[in-house]
């Protein structure tokens, strides 16, 4: 039997109870052994929960108790929740989690003491929700050395650009909607922005190049400036407008990462992925490009990957994972890479032309560039005046 | 230090000494440990091939080397293939196939054997090539009951309805152009007639449900049969005509599995893979629908998916993955279970809606009716003298 232990009974945690109850015995019988939910750990009281018998709120009782095997860390940030994965780590138990802050931040330390203690630090639900991506890039995809990865990664962001392109609504009205769904927080900034996106992003470079990209170092652009005048004549012409984050592996051990809204063509598969899903494409440079493609969040979904983790960590009890981004990146800036860009404004085609070199046209004054820099497609912006400039995939 | 054999020099046996002299380093890095291909086994000459030190024609010196850990078997087939396979296993080596074949009549024999001696029978590349299909469904969704597999999963066929829908030729024209570029066999009947899928659907229903499903048991229906005209009403009503294998959790233990044409809605994830792409969905109780999309064939695609599993094998030397499908499967068919049908014929609206209850009108003709069994609808294309009838996704 492994005893298991949850920290932070919200969604997540809640989930992670919901589908151990649902799916046990089929996981026991899988594992060959069965998983006792032993505590669960929260600040709050739950009197009247089902699993009152089992909550506690002194973390040392989860700390002190050689029992506890498995520790699901669902607390989030990366206060509280740092501390403990620490010291749980450094008790000897496993530690899974859906903390996308904790592990782009501190996933490295955290890992280095998983290694000398010789315990694993999984977090596969950090990343896409319920969707698999983390084992199958580092295990199914292991023969590969990944080139690029491109992932529409936050569900809410996608909602909303979702809404705007299919009812015409502006961005200001679709974040009021997606409030009203429950599908973005109060303050949705983090969604907004792009830094839920650039967190995922980081997490999915580290495990793919293997080395550490810290949020800091990824530039990040949200989509509170789309206009809905883009979205419809990016449509018009083919395109979807989609919030990506980008890692790419470039020449001499170097390496990239960024997150922006970018117009992508309708023949692409991550231009059909709608609504509250997310998807990642990667590239391997044996395999091609293949794509993954889920629900992003949700309690059980997310409590899917979550317990997929525990039960890795049990059948490897004596033989940790192998992941590993201890050293730095060599980062470039992604705005020195050649990318070709939309541009809209009141400049005639032959101006276009004249600053940017063979551009195409999509009509409503909005024009594809070549290739360029962000600081040469910046400058053709100023020249033409353009109102709006966006990357395109 | 691994060694590694491959049996069978062919395409995918190729590809697979190919991607180990292309990713050998970074793979031996992820293993900690080389991988060194001692021999290859073919029974044609490679005097010229840079490979001419290391080929074999005698089975029994791969048998017989103890040093020998992992046995590549793309040799394809069930004749030799099957014996080599059993020998290998026998003799405690572990075994990596793409052979769909073999894996989907005999696996459950192979995995019994490598189960008594506590080696690894494993088989990624036996479906949708190069995808992470097989090791993401029972490691990453090992949470979840799978309740429903659907997938697109042979190339060729996909390829010739892509061209049917997108270029109005018929289904002779477009498989001979299929052939002409090398994506179908001079004697294509097991992808048209889709043979090749049935296999697949096995293979993923095996592993989904623990239970063995044979080909035999498989009602299969291929694209031969498929009217231009079809394809072309169905998409102007916003459908695409796909191959899918299906195969579904029933009730108190029972299952069923099947292949055959289908219309599927154009907001369908599966709708948009095109070409000789393949996507397989699944459908989980805890995280829903999750789809994988790739290249389901070609030789590096295929190999990087026998690469990651040799390593696997290697990872997991004393701990012998948990894969068995022992007990038969309480088997419905197919047929029995209520579905929506496509009718196209002479007759009216009123006609049909008398026949079928309330249809829903395609134009030219053509109807979908209400979910029914196939033995009624069958009934009821024959009251209303249908030319075509086909399933609705």
């Amino acid at each position: 039997m492994a005893n298991i232990a949850i920290m932070g009974f919200g969604t997540v945690g809640a989930g992670v109870a919901k589908v151990l109850e649902m799916n046990g015995a089929s996981m026991a019988a899988r594992l060959e052994e069965p998983l006792h939910l032993k505590y669960i750990l929260d600040v709050r009281d739950f009197d009247q929960s089902p699993y009152a018998d089992r909550m506690i709120k002194d973390f040392s009782i989860i700390e002190n108790d050689p029992e506890v095997e498995v520790v699901v860390e669902t607390i989030g940030g990366k206060g509280v929740a740092l501390d403990f994965t620490r010291r749980c780590l450094q008790a000897g138990k496993h530690v899974v989690t859906s903390n996308k802050e904790l592990v782009a931040t501190h996933g490295k330390e955290l890992l280095a003491i998983a290694r000398a203690r010789n315990v694993n630090y999984l977090f596969e639900a950090s990343v896409g929700g319920g969707i698999p991506l983390l084992r199958p890039m580092y295990e199914c995809l292991a023969a590969n050395e990944i080139e690029e990865i491109i992932g529409i990664l936050n569900g809410t962001t996608n909602y909303i650009l979702t809404r705007m392109v299919q009812d015409e609504i502006a961005f200001s009205t679709a974040l009021q909607e997606a409030q009203g769904m429950g599908y973005a927080e109060r303050d949705p900034a983090a969604d907004v922005e792009g830094l839920d996106a650039c967190r995922k992003i980081c997490i999915l470079s580290d495990l793919a190049f293997g080395r550490e990209v810290l949020p800091d170092e990824v530039s990040t652009e949200g989509i509170s400036g789309i206009h809905l005048k883009d979205v419809d004549i990016a449509a018009a012409a083919g395109y979807r407008i989609k919030l990506l984050g980008r890692a790419i592996r470039l020449p001499e051990g170097r390496q990239t990462a960024y997150v922006a809204p970018h117009l992508v063509r309708e023949d692409c598969p991550l231009a059909g992925v709608d609504g509250v899903f997310n998807a990642v494409m990667l590239r391997g440079n044996a395999v091609g490009d293949v794509l993954f493609y889920g629900r992003g969040a949700g309690d059980l979904p997310t409590a899917s990957a979550v317990l997929s983790d525990v039960m890795d960590a049990i059948a490897h009890r004596s033989k940790r994972r192998n992941l590993d981004w201890s050293q730095s990146a060599q980062m470039v800036s992604a705005s020195e890479l050649p990318m070709s860009w939309y541009l809209r404004g009141a400049f005639s085609a032959g101006d276009a032309r004249a600053v940017c070199g063979p551009v195409t046209l999509l009509g409503d004054g909005a024009v594809i560039t070549p290739p360029m820099t962000a600081a040469k497609a910046r400058e053709a912006a100023e020249k033409l005046g353009a109102a709006a400039m966006l990357h395109v995939l």
